[in-house]
């Protein structure tokens, strides 16, 4: 078991956000394996994982400035919310601003990149089924099936 | 299908925050019917529902100052993030302050409320599977079941 899952399904908890945001004794992931489909992005679970009776994870992901996640695409849903910084998604073809607050779904099927336009770390939720498909890379459908995951059921973002 | 709905799962899209941080075009729905358990909750449904092939739900409560949710338990599990406010959890026999940037994790079974203690609404998210038990009112435990909920899978705290 990864570094600091250890107590997330242990029982009843209050995990107080420090002076910056983060959440001191949740470990940070590697997001992905570096393959360069991706840059400057770290992954924590809050919420969900093999030791959590529910059927969904709850995962911060935070991008440094000029990070992106992996252009890909997935039949599983994203519902992201921002919580602080600024950046962009690409959803589709088209282009949409994010800062604090904002809401994103990803719908099934739909390719999709985040990306820190700003100066400051671009901090978002992201919500997934537990259970989900494997992303692939826009680009590589028609290539070998890649295996970007470093846990169980597949980390995306 | 409630007001509001009708979009939640027709496609990637964006809804960006409003200047006060909420969300145009998501209808605010009943957190309960109004039974003296709870006082000053609004609900919004950000993510999941009958439309979406995700088996997680994403809610958004607010409580206006002096608001508490039930105090109840149920066999499903709570992952929350505060957005906004101040106030306190009550976990089991415990109390927690509670602020921006916080996580609570309700384990199942676990008898909870949310209080706001500040003079501002106290904004959270709550992440549920779609699938889940009804709440039970605690004190409510030899007595009828309750059936406060008014939505197809029983909306909680």
């Amino acid at each position: 078991m990864p570094e600091g899952e250890a107590g997330q399904a242990a029982g009843s908890r209050v995990v107080h956000a420090d002076e910056s945001g983060g959440w001191e004794g949740i470990a940070t992931q590697p997001y992905k394996a570096a393959d360069g489909s991706w840059s400057g992005v770290t992954r924590q679970l809050l919420a969900g994982g093999p030791r959590s009776p529910s059927s969904f994870e709850l995962r911060y992901f935070e991008l440094q400035p000029g990070g992106r996640s992996s252009h890909e695409r997935h039949q599983h849903e994203h519902a992201v919310v921002v919580l602080r910084g600024e950046g962009e998604v690409l959803l589709g073809e088209r282009v949409h601003a994010l800062r604090a607050g904002d809401l994103v779904r990803v719908a099934p099927g739909d390719a999709h990149q985040f990306r820190n336009t700003g100066g400051e770390p671009l901090g978002f939720l992201c919500i997934v089924d537990a259970e989900r498909d494997r992303p692939q890379r826009v680009g590589d459908e028609g290539g070998p099936s890649c295996d970007l995951d470093v846990d169980r059921a597949g980390s995306d973002s």
